[in-house]
This record gives structure tokens, C-alpha cells and sequence, in this order.
């Protein structure tokens, strides 16, 4: 088995890319000290939102693709682009943040947080205050944007790679637009209503799986009839990467995920979960579901409640289904790229790591 | 005379900008509607938008730059990164729109007043409705500033002048955001007051001038040990070009500028001009002039007192003589380019249209 694949590697890279991390976001305090110790601030408050979690599963992934692809185990020459991916994760949750309104990210206050207590002092009126933190994130998930593309320029590489991985970057970032207004505006355009799995392909399965792999692979100098291959593979573990999500949300362990499992239920988030029950519940599991979901004050029996339901109804069972399928189809595509076993080995793991993790 | 820098090849490359502009604007709609009609709306509302307005200033500055290095008049190699700066300037300003909330840009309803438009009728709530337009101008910010990175990155140009552009380019968006968090900061940090030139520095002078001037120069080829000159020219022309405008902002002809002269003077702008006043203005004149400034419901009259104390203290004269002070010294820097003088014109006439327009 290929050593880049091993779980103590997943670990250790993390280490490398939380130190690079930590590296960049230093020199680009100091610079933006120089300007202003007002713009250091917030930087430093971007410093503190990126070191206090995120799993660098892209940059993860972009290190992968190109070692399937390279003939060297060397990864000093795409650093930056593997923290590039990392960058632009950031800066799209920023600005999630502010159209979500939330204020806590990986346990912590997200730069609206942060700010919010930055200004409480200095402005009263909650409402103005609540806008200009709100425009100190808009300017700090501007400048990750940014950043991401200047870290992705700085990979060592012939120029038709870069060019070729910066195109790639771009349409990511392009199609992960798309998927966000798409998500915001399904709250209020009921009669217009797109799927959870449309959603999913552009708002995560692009910029999460598609992007970072085929940059490593264009990076690396990979063959042209290989690209069409590794997005579509790319797209199926993307997609059941965030119907995993889904499941996790309502029914992972919330010590583990970090995460409420009661929020999607209290949010009303339409998830593919929900298409499903939808679909498969009778009609008075719905009646019962209908009670509870998308209702902000709610008993943990109530949430119980609806966590049977999604049971009972198959729902669960039926998300649980799409995602081994689509796991099948990856594999799949996986069996057609032009590489040894060795190498392909690097993307089996990978999507076993995706699909049934419980984190 | 150069035939690069006449009067009517500013109006021909605008012409070819604009049309460059439409094509680009056509394609990326087709993309985006090609993944939802939705998104092929955001396009199309930053369509009208960009084919609305802007004097394709930044473009203009790069292709001159590029021209006076490079031994060809031909800038078909490098004309996607002279769009690239318009993309960067309307990102900036889209985002600019929702931190000043301001619905009109050019005359027209900006993205956000598009969008509160589109969802009056979907959404009766104002402030819900309000924070969706916010969003929707929050991601067709970000797709415009990614975008921007893609043409910049489609020059057709060695490897070396590519990120020698790019890194030019994010350096600029990195002082740009800082100047915009400075500036809007001065509104209520008081204590920390940045003043005016530091600001006109990093928001204005940095992306709109500098920027450009020095990835034409870049794309060109220039030699190394004119890059710190350029800066210093494109600096001095930058920081004079805003004091121009914040004096047209107040004295200009409405009818040219398409903008309005009392704005400023009701919004309580901390301009240089303002700074100029409270510096030379005898006490008499500054407790009539508190009287009127950051006042939102004025009389024609009361502007009209207004301009005649900014004429009477001496600070309109004041700026004029900054703005002629900047003028020599930029032209100092010209001196000492490497080279021909014939060359050299271009900056010069660029000067010259910066900082005695009348628009």
C-alpha cells in the first residue's frame, strides 16, 4: 500500500498544513500591520477562526491527486496550492456566515463574533453595529478569496499546469457561487424548489472534492483523458459526502461532530434527508413531522421525535442506500483512470475515508 | 506624439473594453444558466451593472503601461487582464455598495437594488428581504473578484511575467481591503483617526493605480528597477486622482460627474478637503460649517454655504495645490523611467488625465 494513504498520514499532513497555516496567516499579519494595526486586527481574527478548526481535507485531497499523478513523493513544489484550497474553504464559510447569520464557527465566534465584542464598546445601537460586523467579514472573506488565488499561483510548476489548475480553481469557484445562492434562495422560492442533490453537486461536491483533485492531478501533469474521469468520481463522493453530512447532522454523535444534531431539524434545512421522507413517510408520519420540523423552541422528546420518524419512515435507510451506490459508481470511475493499482489505491481510501466517517 | 495616448484612443480602447466586456459578461451567463435560471439571473443583474457605467479608467492604465514597454501596439496577448482590472473595480464596489448601503450605482439599481426588485414580491419583510439582497451582492462580489483572477491568469505572456502580474494583483486587493476596513472604521473610531491621505492611499491609489500600471508593466517584460518608480508615480497620481474627486464630489458639475454634489457634504465625508477646512478655517467659520455638515435634511441654500466656506478658508485652494505638488512629483518619477521620452508621454498624458478632469 502506497504510505501516502495511511490514516497516520492524513494526521501527519494535517500537522504540515496547520504549520504552513500558521506561517501564512503570521507573515500576512505582519503585513497587514504595516498598513493599519486596525486591518492587523483583522487578520488576527482570521488567524484565530482557521487555526481553531477545519479537518484540510482539501488540501488533503489536492496532495493526493497529485501523488497519484507525480512521480515524486515530494509535495514542497504545490504547498501552496494545497493551502490554497484551504483558503477558499474559509473565505466561502465567511461569507456562509454572514448570509446564515451565524456568529460561532468550530466552537468559537467566527469573525462576526469576534467583531461583535471588537465594537460592543464603541457602538451601541445594535442594528448598526450588527452591519459593520457584518462588513468586516464581507472585507476578511474578500481577502482569504484573494489569497487562496495568490497561494494557488505560487505552485512550482510549468506554466499550461498552473494555468491549467488556476481554470480549474476558478470554475470551482464559479459553480460553488451558483450552489450557495441556490441554497439561500430554496428558503423563500418555494415554487422554483431545486434538489438536495443539485445542491449538493455545486455548493459542495465542486469545490470540495472536484476542484482540489483535479488541480493535484494538473499540478502533477496528469494525463487529459483522466480529468472527465476524476470529476465524475470526484462528484459522487462529493455528493455523498454531503448526504453523510446529512445523516451526521440529525443522528451523529454531537461530541464527535462537534455539531447540534437538533439545528437542521429546529433550521427546516431541506436536506436529501428530508426529500426522502418526504417521499417514503405516510401520511401521518408527516402529520407528526410536520409538528416538529422547522420549529425554533422544541423538547430533546421532540427531536427524539423526529429522529424515529426519519427511521421509521426508511428515510434514513434510504439515504444510507444512495450513498453506497454512489460509493459503487466512484469505484467505479476509480477502475478507468490511467494509473497503476498503486496509485488508484489513493483514491479508494479516500473515498472510504469520505463516506463513512463519523466526523 | 505616441498614438497610444490621444484623447480618441482612450475612447476606442474603451469601446473595445466595453464590447470585450458584453462577450465575456454573454458567456458567463450562459454558464450560469446552465446550472440554474437563478444563477443566470445574478449574472444578468451584474451584466446592467457593469454595461451601466465606469470610465474603464484601470484597464486603460494597464494597456498603457503594457504599451509603453512592449515593443508591439498589439494587446490582444494581454487585453483579458485589462478586463480583469474592470472585474477586480466592480467586485470592490459591489461589495462597497452594501457596507455604505447604497442601492444605485451609475444611475441604475446596483445588485442590491436589482435584487430588492426581484424579491418584493417574494419577501414582505423588510429586513429579512434586505438581508437577502445583502447576499445576493456578497456572492456576486466574490464571483467577479474570482473572476477576475481567471482573465488576469488567461495573459498570454511567459510564465515569469504571469505571476509576476498575479503577485502585483493580490498585493493591490490586500491593501485595497485594508484601505476599505480603515475607511469605513473612521466612522465611528474616533480616537484612532486615519487620515485621509493614508486611506486615498490603500483605497484608492493602490488597486485603481498602481495595480494596473505595474501589470502592464510586468506583462511587458519592464525591467526590474522601474517597478519602484512606477509605484511612487502611480502612487502620487492615485492619492491626487481621489482629491481631485473628492473636490469634484463637491464643486463639480452634477451634469458631468452623474453625481450628486450635496452627498458628500450631507454624509459628513471625511475627506482631504474637510481636513483641509478644520486645519485653516477660522473658528466662525467652522461652528456655521458644523452646523450644516453630516446634516441629512438640508437646503440648496445651506450647501451652497457649505462650498462657499470650503472656498473661503482656503481649503479648495489647498487641495488644488496638493494636487499640483503630487502632479511635479509624479512627473519626477517619470524623469527617471528607463524609458524613451516618447514612452514616457504616455504616463504623462495619463497624469494629466487623472488629475485636471472635469468627470
Amino acid at each position: 500500500m502506497n504510505p501516502s494513504v495511511s490514516v497516520s498520514d492524513i494526521t501527519e499532513l494535517k500537522h504540515t498544513i496547520d504549520a504552513r497555516l500558521k506561517e501564512y496567516c503570521s507573515l500576512r499579519s505582519i503585513a497587514a500591520e504595516h498598513i493599519s494595526p486596525r486591518y492587523g486586527l483583522l487578520w488576527q481574527t482570521i488567524t484565530t477562526l482557521l487555526m481553531a478548526g477545519g479537518k484540510r481535507f482539501r488540501p488533503y485531497m489536492l496532495i493526493s491527486a497529485y501523488r497519484a499523478y507525480s512521480a515524486s513523493e515530494n509535495i514542497e513544489a504545490i504547498i501552496s496550492a494545497a493551502l490554497a484550497q484551504e483558503l477558499i474553504h474559509q473565505a466561502m464559510l465567511v461569507h456562509d456566515d454572514i448570509i446564515d447569520r451565524d456568529t460561532m464557527r468550530y466552537g468559537i465566534k467566527n469573525v462576526m463574533g469576534q467583531y461583535d465584542d471588537l465594537y460592543t464598546p464603541l457602538i451601541s445601537e445594535h442594528n448598526e453595529r450588527h452591519h459593520l460586523t457584518e462588513s468586516a467579514a464581507i472585507l476578511a472573506g474578500d481577502v482569504l478569496l484573494s489569497d487562496a488565488y495568490q497561494l494557488l499561483s505560487e505552485a512550482k510548476v510549468p506554466k499550461k499546469q498552473l494555468t491549467q489548475a488556476l481554470a480549474i480553481f476558478s470554475h470551482g469557484v464559479f459553480e460553488v457561487i451558483g450552489g450557495e445562492l441556490l441554497d439561500t434562495e430554496n428558503a423563500f422560492l418555494a415554487d422554483q424548489h431545486i434538489s438536495a442533490e443539485t445542491i449538493a453537486r455545486y455548493k459542495t461536491a465542486s469545490y470540495t472534492f472536484v476542484t482540489p483533485l483535479s488541480i493535484g492531478a494538473a499540478l502533477a501533469g496528469a494525463p487529459s483523458e483522466d480529468f472527465a474521469l476524476l470529476k465524475q468520481f470526484s462528484e459522487c463522493i462529493g455528493i455523498a459526502y454531503q448526504f453523510r453530512d446529512d445523516l451526521l447532522g440529525v443522528f451523529g454523535n454531537q461530541l464527535v461532530t462537534g455539531k447540534s444534531t437538533s439545528s437542521d431539524i429546529a433550521e427546516g434545512k431541506a436536506t436529501f434527508l428530508i426529500e426522502q421522507f418526504e417521499q417514503l413517510a405516510t401520511k401521518e408520519q408527516r402529520e407528526v413531522f410536520d409538528g416538529i420540523f422547522h420549529k425554533s423552541t422544541l423538547s430533546e422528546a421532540e427531536y427524539e421525535t423526529a429522529r424515529t420518524l426519519l427511521i421509521e419512515s426508511g428515510a434514513k435507510q434510504s439515504v444510507e442506500a444512495t450513498i453506497e451506490v454512489l460509493s459503487q459508481k466512484a469505484q467505479g470511475y476509480i477502475d478507468q483512470l490511467s494509473i497503476t493499482d498503486e496509485q488508484k489505491t489513493v483514491f479508494r481510501t479516500l473515498a472510504h475515508h469520505c463516506l463513512y466517517r463519523e466526523f
